[in-house]
C-alpha cells in the first residue's frame, strides 16, 4: 500500500501531521510492513502558513500510482488550475482523504459529486457547492472518499484510517502510544 | 517574544506541530502581534522518524537570544554531546518547553535538577534520573520549565501556552478554530 501525502504552500501543517503520525506507525509497529508513502508537491519545497519549510519526495507525480491520496487544508487553499489538474490525476485512486478545507480541493477536482462530506465548520457553505450533502460530523466515510472536519480532527482521522486498514486493536494500541485519550 | 523550535533527525514531528499550530495562531489572530519564531537545528535540514524533511531557518544559533525554546521528543532522542551542548546555550532562556521524550533532552542538559517534570509514560523511569519528581500529568509547569506527556499532549501544551501567554479567552478561541473539543 502506497500513500501520497500532498503538501502545498500556505497549508496547515497539523492537518497533515496529525494523521501522518498514526498512519506511519502502522509500518513501524509491523501492522502493515509493506506500507510506504511519499511526500508529494508541485514544487521541490513548500512553505506552510507559518513559514515552515518541507521538502517533497516527488514533484508532481502522476497520482494514479498511489492507493491513497491525502490532502490537508489551509486558510486559503491552493486553487491554481495546475494544482487542481494535478490532483485530478488521482481520479482512479481507491481512496482519497482530506482534513479540514482539504475537502474543498477534492470538491474542486470533482471528487465529491453525489457524495456526503465534511470540512472546517467555517467552510460548510462553500463545501455545499461541491458535495451533495455537507455533514457536521468529525469524519465522513464514503468508502472511496473520507473527509474530516477542522484541523485537530486529523488525529481522529489518522486513527480512523488505522482502524480501517489494520483493525480496531491496532488503532487502540497506536492511540495509546500517541498518548491520545480521546480515541475509543 | 521570540521562540526557537528545535528540530533534529529522527524526531517525532507531531510533538512539534501539535504545539506549533496553536502557538503560531497567537500571531495570526493578533493576540501577540510581535510574536516571532525560528526553526532551529544543528544542520540545514533534518529528517523526522518517518523520513519527512524539514528545513531549518537557523543552524546552531546561540539559543540564549530566544525567550522560549521548544524541544520535541523522539523514539530515540538525540544524545550527541554537540547537540546537548548546543541545547545548554539556552540556560538563561526564561522558558524551556518540551513534549514527550523531549524532557529527557532537557534533563541531559541539566535543566530538570530539583524540578518536577513529565514525559511519555514509557520513559518515566529514565526521566527519574534527571528530574527530582516525575509526575504522571498531561502538563507539568515549573514556571521556567514546562514539560508535557506523550506525543498528542503537544496540542494540549500548545493551548496551555496560549493561555499562559495571552489568556484563557485566547486559548479557548484558538481551540475552537482548531476544532479541538478537548480544551476547556
Amino acid at each position: 500500500m502506497n500513500i501520497a501525502f500532498i503538501v502545498y504552500d500556505q497549508m496547515t501543517m497539523l492537518d497533515f501531521i496529525g494523521a501522518f503520525d498514526p498512519i506511519t506507525r502502522l509500518k513501524e509497529l509491523s501492522y502493515l510492513p509493506d506500507l510506504s508513502w511519499k511526500i508529494v508537491a508541485e514544487t521541490d519545497i513548500i512553505k506552510d502558513a507559518n513559514g515552515l519549510i518541507v521538502k517533497a519526495d516527488m514533484i508532481s507525480p502522476d497520482l494514479s500510482q498511489f492507493d491513497i491520496i491525502f490532502i490537508p487544508g489551509a486558510k486559503e487553499i491552493c486553487r491554481d488550475v495546475s494544482f487542481i489538474n494535478w490532483v485530478k490525476t488521482s481520479a482512479n485512486c481507491p481512496l482519497k482523504v482530506s482534513v479540514c478545507t482539504g475537502s474543498l480541493i477534492l470538491g474542486l477536482a470533482g471528487f465529491l459529486e453525489s457524495k456526503k462530506a465534511t470540512t472546517h465548520p467555517n467552510s460548510f457553505n462553500e463545501l455545499a457547492q461541491y458535495a451533495e450533502v455537507v455533514e457536521d460530523k468529525r469524519i465522513v466515510d464514503e468508502n472511496d472518499v473520507i473527509t474530516a472536519r477542522g484541523v485537530s480532527s486529523s488525529l481522529d482521522l489518522g486513527l480512523y484510517l488505522c482502524d480501517k486498514l489494520a483493525g480496531h486493536d491496532a488503532a487502540l494500541r497506536i492511540a495509546s502510544i500517541m498518548d491520545y485519550e480521546h480515541y475509543k
